[in-house]
């Protein structure tokens, strides 16, 4: 089934998830701390403890996993004042990375990405991201744990996470979201100098495949980075009363790495157009030298068999023939021929 | 006959249709709502029932099938007291998309698209639309409903469209071209996959033209979709007394769609540029697999052939021909060079 | 002689005509007009009846065909008390498109531009436009009528142009020069259109060069449009007393014809590159069908030629040559390893 | 030696030339002037009649040709009190163009180019110009006379120069050197097209060697002209003390200069760049055809000497041999086989 | 290990090395001066004398050479009161260069560059540098005094660098490391020479490997050359309170010369576009000649070859092998066929 087809004709704000179900026990991480204090708990069932409004005095970040259940989205979308076309946003995987100012909150899409060195296949995870002064809700198509390091950091109380309000941990996460993309380009830095290599000694159709196939996931990796640094760019530089001034000092951190991610990909992709040039100029190479071999043999070897033709003809009366040494004097001049061929092709530079 | 001739000459504001006239019963669906109001007919007879200018407190909107007739667009721009120029672009189907404001209303043009799977051609209708306080007017080349599902929501009473004024109402009628935008590249990325398959397995001269037919279609698309992205962004931050604040967050939302379809158009040309280029490599290839073949057996034959060119000549003194064991002796020479070559190519790997 | 080597040295200012002379008679075609008045005729002989200072009431438009009468230009330039910068410039045809504000009058230069089909040719005249309130002064090269549908627009009354003042002349003589534009490029993709279906057919010596020739072609043209472009960008924009509000609004309308144009201009240029690779995709293709050919027929009788060389040997002794039927054993040999070989190529889908 | 290792080290101000010394009388041509007064005069030894800080009610023209005499630069410097930086940037040939206000003048660097159109080389030379009210300073590496159309309009009073002052004289001075550029683009042109006509007709590799020469050649000129642009763009919008607004109206016009060079100079290696694709697309061109003669031969002359082999077979029975007319029959056959094959290649557009 | 592991899930301004260990003894080169005052030292353990936060009266510069230490960046960082990010990227090597403001100093990071024309590669050294009043702080990799140049400055009180405080330091050392690209560049540029040379004169499988090569190296440098530009431009023209506005001049300087390292990497990089074009070409042209000669020499002999065969037929009767000069006959024809090619190959310009 096509992509775009579920959300034909729908009005906006409609909650439509447009992946496919990747979990199957939808469920909810819920963490509240503050400088003092910490709880952590798994909501299992949403149907019997429905999601309550927080408290201002600590920070409440809702995280849930399994981003199908449109139903429960839109329940919680309702509870917190979620406008319409963030509840549409939130379950769109399609959706553009993006940043964006509501009356209510702060709404931030990205994706998360991991690299198959096997197949050369980029996985993409939409992340939706929506937070105001000490709430936060996390929306994951899968139940991985992309956020454990946030997470661990929040319970262990290391860094400045626990003084600070749901801003900086939207920094915390969309930074831990930002870590991986460095694998991810790390590990195709590595599937890319094998193939470098490989090139240089041997030219064979999978490596050409394998460049094209870099080629296009470098492509749409692009295309998440790209509204990616964009969207931090806004995030560090917007005046807004649900972020603080001294988190946005980490932002631009931040937006800093985004550019550094983006150079890179940049820089990637055209190391894939040199190593696509490299495969077809070795090609090409390979080529003349299969194309030389022909040429000096048969430019040696056609002259000399026309000769024996020649003297393979039965007329009558061929006077070379019946001389004594008419065999050996023809050999003698195929040999000169052939030794003045190869000092010919010599001085050609062809051997 | 040529695109452009039949404006040659002519003063600024001449309504001329451009196009092919492409409907025969020229007509308009007329749809007047409120909140709480909705009266939905079709006008066949323009002579008779001649369009009227429409109270304030309910939404009228005038939606024309039949671009050909300048005679009835002139008639209605009097009545509307539309600008000139705007009656002019309006039956102009070489119009870039725009977004103009003058004094008495706001103009909008957009190309309606679909794609034709078969001969992998996009096919483009101009749509105008034209809208001030509680006024819209659409107008098509055809008679396909375009609008169908944003009618059929007034008519349900779906969304919030009959709590919201023209302005929404022109936003809900291009968000509903431009979902076509995802329907057709959605469409054009299954024939590219399609392709890509067959050219890493074959390559055929079909493919080929394909290839520069898509791309050409696609640089269509773009001249299409480039200009209303600068359009759409106009209409989200105008200040304009036609436009309510609150429809521009809607609007908002629609830019980042063309942005989408934008950057997919791109990335779509680039997957293109990359199947050529596979195409000319894999044809190397194989034109190299084939060199190697021809060299290979011009290389073994052609000094065997030789060899048997020297005894198949008549000289009376050969002392070789003579030999009891002369042709077994040859024989096993030539069994030994043919060896020989087959180890030389296995170790410069062509076997 | 090379082009700029005319004006080395000279001081600014100085009225040197760059072009070449085009036309014997210079004229000037004088059109004075209000919304009452419409006085037109033509001044063949300048040194007697001098061109006077207009008065306020009316507009006078002087057309002037011959560029390359400096004396005629320096002096109408005294008696209007035009800029000697924009003296120099009138008379300069390697002058870029500007639109420039001086403190007596705005000066417009652009290329008026038509296509040689046959030669593949576009062939360009160097436009001059100065005006201020009520009077026009247009300097063209030769004394084609550039002009003819706006003059007959004057003298008919048609359209507002007699209501207006020379800013909405200037722009109604730019938008006739720019329609032209239009036209130029409907031709051009008359001949790409036929240059795609022969490439398609057959590979030519000429159908290359007729690509360089027009990609060169829209190189320059590009150059035209370009600055003209940006010129009209600048006459939609400024705040001069020379121009009214009101007539702005239809350069913008101009305006966005000139992105239309530029827009088209790269879109073609765009698709000779494509028709580019498609030509040399095409010879590859081809190519490879020869070398498949080739080592087709090679492949199957080097190896059977060389058979036959064996049983042409003369040895004394060579036993198969004594067998009653061995010349029959060998026939079906030959015969079994061509059908083995057309085999392998089959499945190779060489056939 | 290379280039930047003079340099290494020094503190900036550091008055370095890094050049190579290329006159050996440095002298000065020193001119004043104002609207009644003109005085010329070469200053041969500096070391008797050091240079004076000039009045203002005269402009002082000091043109120093020898730019590796740096203490006379140093000196210089002193007197007039110009900034160590300058003094630095006057003697430092690899300089970027640039336009630079201190608070004592105004400092512009540029390049003065010639053509050899025998080596296809641009030869650059560094000038340096200083100025503030009344006082200008140029510096040059040779004792050519870049400026003498310049010193003969003062000379002889031609043009508004002597009515004018300093800032009037630097917009002369480059104008006079942005001349230059125009005649080298025209020689460049020349040169091309004369490579243009020789590719279509043969492919050499000498053309193929001069198009990577010009396309080298035209990349540094570029490196010359786009920072000059800049340059100049600054120089027209400055609003300074040293500079007459009315001198302006003439930078603005030399800006426009700047930018049809700098047209010029990528137009022109696009057409290099198509000449690259024309000469690539000629050889493969030509390749076909060797290609298609060599397979036309083969595939003609193979099978009919395969079937002069089968009959040259010394088996003692092979009954064609023995029949009368076989030789005949055979030649017959070959024939037929012959002709059906050239039918065969016109059919397929080869002959 | 992968590059950028060692950072997973850390919270931000974790002082983390990312680097290899480059230096044992971990030592601080610290220089205190004033306009009258000079002292140099080495302090080598840190354990012991351990830094001190410095007086105003005087610039203590400490420079660190042993970015590993990770430990004495963090105490460091605490003593002069360093933002825990500013600590963080003092030693991740992979920081991209940038330029930042804190309330308490001014933070630069960038690389130090060297070419190794053996194995074509750039080393990178990370270097961070961070002031205010009076103080200066530099962090290095290695041992290596990249910044001799201006300690002996400082030392001997050359230039006014005594005179003027951290900030016109902070100047001087990014000025020494920003000289040493030039020299890198130029190293380049004589490899490239070398190269042309070679390329126009045979092409050989290292050299494409070396354009390659080189290719990746100058990518990689612009990657550190573009981000730096952008910063030294920001430097230039902050207004900060550690910064005077005199300093700037110089800062204004340097800009000049990122901006002229970037023109000249991006120039170097187009060189290495048109070697590899060059490169190409020259292999097709040689292929070409290759092809020419196979088909020259086939074209011959083939029909001779086939005429030879024709009358070393066995046939009982062909009547012209029983003529007695049968034999000459044919030979002169098979001169004149010989002689007609080589004709026809003139004729065609292949001889
Ligand atoms: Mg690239
Ligand atoms: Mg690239
Ligand atoms: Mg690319
Ligand atoms: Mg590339
Ligand atoms: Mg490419
Ligand atoms: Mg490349
Ligand atoms: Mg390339
Ligand atoms: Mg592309
Ligand atoms: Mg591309
Ligand atoms: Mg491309
Ligand atoms: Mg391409
Ligand atoms: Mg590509
Ligand atoms: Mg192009
Ligand atoms: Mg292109
Ligand atoms: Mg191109
Ligand atoms: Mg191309
Ligand atoms: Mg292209
Ligand atoms: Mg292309
Ligand atoms: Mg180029
Ligand atoms: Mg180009
Ligand atoms: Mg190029
Ligand atoms: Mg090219
Ligand atoms: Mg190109
Ligand atoms: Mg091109
Ligand atoms: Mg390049
Ligand atoms: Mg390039
Ligand atoms: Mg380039
Ligand atoms: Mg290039
Ligand atoms: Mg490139
Ligand atoms: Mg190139
Ligand atoms: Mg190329």
């Amino acid at each position: 089934m096509r992509k775009h087809n579920k959300k034909i004709g729908l009005p906006p704000g409609s909650v439509v998830f447009t992946g496919n179900k990747k979990v199957d026990n939808v469920h909810t991480h819920y963490l509240a701390f503050n400088e003092t204090y910490c709880n952590d708990q798994i909501i299992e069932s949403h149907s019997k403890t429905i999601l309550k409004k927080p408290s201002i005095e600590k920070n409440d970040w809702y995280d849930i996993r399994g981003m199908h259940d449109t139903d429960l989205i839109s329940q919680v979308g309702q509870i917190f004042e979620i406008h319409p076309l963030i509840q549409e946003a939130i379950v769109d995987i399609h959706q553009r990375p993006k940043f964006e100012e509501y009356e209510n909150g702060i709404f931030i899409t990205l994706a998360s990405i991991s690299f198959n060195s096997t197949l050369l296949e980029i996985k993409k995870e939409h992340v939706a991201i929506y937070f105001n002064t000490g709430f936060m809700l996390t929306v994951q198509e899968t139940d991985s744990d992309l956020f454990a390091y946030v997470r661990k950091r929040i319970n262990t109380g290391k860094g400045k996470i626990r003084l600070r309000g749901a801003d900086y941990l939207a920094y915390a996460l969309i930074d831990s979201i930002v870590d991986n993309y460095y694998i991810v380009l790390d590990e195709i830095e590595e599937v890319i100098e094998d193939l470098e290599k490989r090139i240089i000694e041997t030219q064979q159709v999978q490596d050409k495949n394998k460049i094209h196939q870099l080629k296009k996931e470098l492509m749409s990796m692009r295309k998440s980075v790209s509204p990616l640094r964009e969207a931090i760019s806004k995030f560090s530089k917007t005046e807004n009363a649900f972020i603080e001034h001294s988190s946005q000092l980490y932002v631009r951190d931040l937006y800093e790495h985004t550019i550094q991610v983006m150079d890179t990909v940049d820089a990637t992709r055209e190391i894939l157009n040199g190593l696509q040039d490299l495969f077809i100029s070795e090609m090409s190479l390979k080529m003349n030298q299969v194309m030389q071999l022909l040429t000096l043999i048969s430019v040696i070897f056609i002259p000399l068999t026309f000769l024996a033709g020649i003297y393979g003809m039965n007329f009558v009366n061929i006077p070379e023939l019946k001389y004594e040494n008419g065999y050996f004097v023809l050999l003698t001049v195929m040999v000169v021929i052939f030794i003045g061929m190869l000092l010919y092709f010599k001085r050609k530079k062809w051997l």
